[in-house]
């Protein structure tokens, strides 16, 4: 029996769309307002789900608790009230679209659980605009 | 490597369940309150995802923007504050439940997006009842 | 010790907003889409909020399955799944904007509570706009 | 056309994580607070979610009111402000993780439904951990 | 300037509605399923609330850190995963409706914050059913 | 009879808790990491609640179109996608605290309305953390 166990966690951070190898008018350009250069800032809501067979001894796909610690090391201390351009190594050279973080998320987790488990990250920007990836 | 970007939009309308070629007392038996001729309303809530590859130059797989402004053109602009039986050609003959509408929105949106985008809708009639479709 | 409990509830209905003593242009003119003479509707979500004293023999306000029975019997049996202008008496004559509505409400539910009772209603028209109303 | 149609629901319960087979200070040790001998509870949110395809004369995959009724029969009259481990019958010998409390419920509506219907169980056991169930 | 400062927290417990000096057919007369006797549960959202004046050095009413750690210490700490009725010193004589617990909650936090502050609390229950209280 | 309308918008933002006047030293101290030199950001989440008597004309209290562009022009073209400490000239010399961002809004929307009308801003800087002003 496959079951998924979703958590959901949270994160403050400030961002810009932005590449180093473009001109800040090609930036402007394709990017918009969320190109500016003083930076904007989002709540990231994260849904991190993890999907196995439920283990015969204890009733779970995985201890959430560990899921918890598991996000907090890897995401939350490493993300929240950072700015993602200047702070986090990921993005040194890797625009922080909500696509590249949802992926750059998934390849911190993914090596701390059991290689049979399987792996979803959604990531809401906002409210209303949000990503998923599963490593396919 | 394929990232699912959603967004959500919302319309406002009126409809009622029911088809031409049965009678009253039919579309009262089947669709019960849900057929009362005078209509009723919803706020349906939309979610319109589209699944692609990450695009290396923008780290997008959509830009949300063009997103939002088709979401706006094919749905919002034909839906929003309307009476779905009366006023939009879609459900001249077909019967707007929301599995219909789900089908009818797909339809208008796909037409829209390159060919290899992925596209999925998700659509609350209320907060409790909800429909989705992908095309299959 | 004086507590507020609320509880909330939920209809979906089609309405227009009109007066007629006015014209159509005139209602178009200031109610603009919301005047569609075909209609639009909503999910409308309540509050109903309940303030007085604790009883000391049971530890409530009020017994919230009372309290259901009565937003039963007043508001979803004579809204849900109508036409607020066609089917509900009382927006005969009375345009139904979110503000009459809250204040019809108010008015059905206060005779039915103690009189010693404070009573406020709040109405979600959409998850964006919202009215409250309290008696005074 | 295949359309995924959803419904939520609720119910409220008290539980713990315990296996009788265990002693106390190995199911403390394996289930930490969970496992506390007095219980502890939860509102459980319920997502049922059959996908199959439309119908052609009623334009539903399924009937909500007929899914409102199972799910009102075999999950709500027989979990609804009860104790899981001790009044619900599926839980004598089954440890209530979320994960089972989903398989149990995806194996009481199933057989309900017409056999051409997919399944998925959706159980938030709090607004931050959420586990999901198809049969597979 | 006076400015309300809210928090929100949760915490899942188990409880019955219950008067030690009545009968179980009383008890089971006035309370329904809510008093039955092996306990059902509730994730309780709390939120709360002080109001007061900006302080001019930080522009703060009052530290929201501050906030979360009397909360934790004051409701999480004492109330999560626990039985209310059982394991909670407050319940001993005293039945936990949500009435009653907002008030203890605010006679847990009133007296560790400065006495020149406001205090509310709100207290989910449920999705549907809440309460506050202010002291008053 | 006086109806409370409440309109909900959006906006994010970069930020930073800091006093010029205040050593780096000083602002870390007393801010911790919201006072990170390179920003953080959020999805701030506003609710606008204006206050008055139902025109008998409209059956409006406010035309909440009117009130969606006063909320556009003066708080979302001048603070959505901008950092409020660099690039939001009212908190050039004032420290953007939740507070501060509330009462600015106050004072920016207050002058818009008809002095008759009560004005309150609620402000969500998370999901979890709040505030509310209402020139008092």
């Amino acid at each position: 029996m496959n079951v998924t166990v979703s958590r959901k966690a949270h994160f403050n951070a400030a961002h810009r769309l932005y590449r180093k190898d473009w001109t800040d008018e090609k930036n402007s350009l394709i990017f918009g307002k969320c190109s500016n250069p003083n930076y904007h800032g989002h709540n990231y809501e994260l849904i991190v789900s993890v999907t196995g067979e439920i283990d015969k001894e204890t009733g779970y796909v995985i201890d959430i608790q560990f899921l918890k610690d598991i996000i907090k090391e890897e995401v939350e201390d490493a993300f929240d009230h950072k700015n993602l351009n200047v702070e986090v190594p990921e993005f040194k050279d890797l625009n922080p679209t909500a696509e590249h973080i949802a992926v750059v998320i998934y390849n911190k987790i993914k090596p701390k659980l059991k290689p049979n488990l399987h792996l979803e990250i959604t990531l809401y920007e906002t409210p209303r605009n949000f990503v998923s990836y599963s490593g396919k």
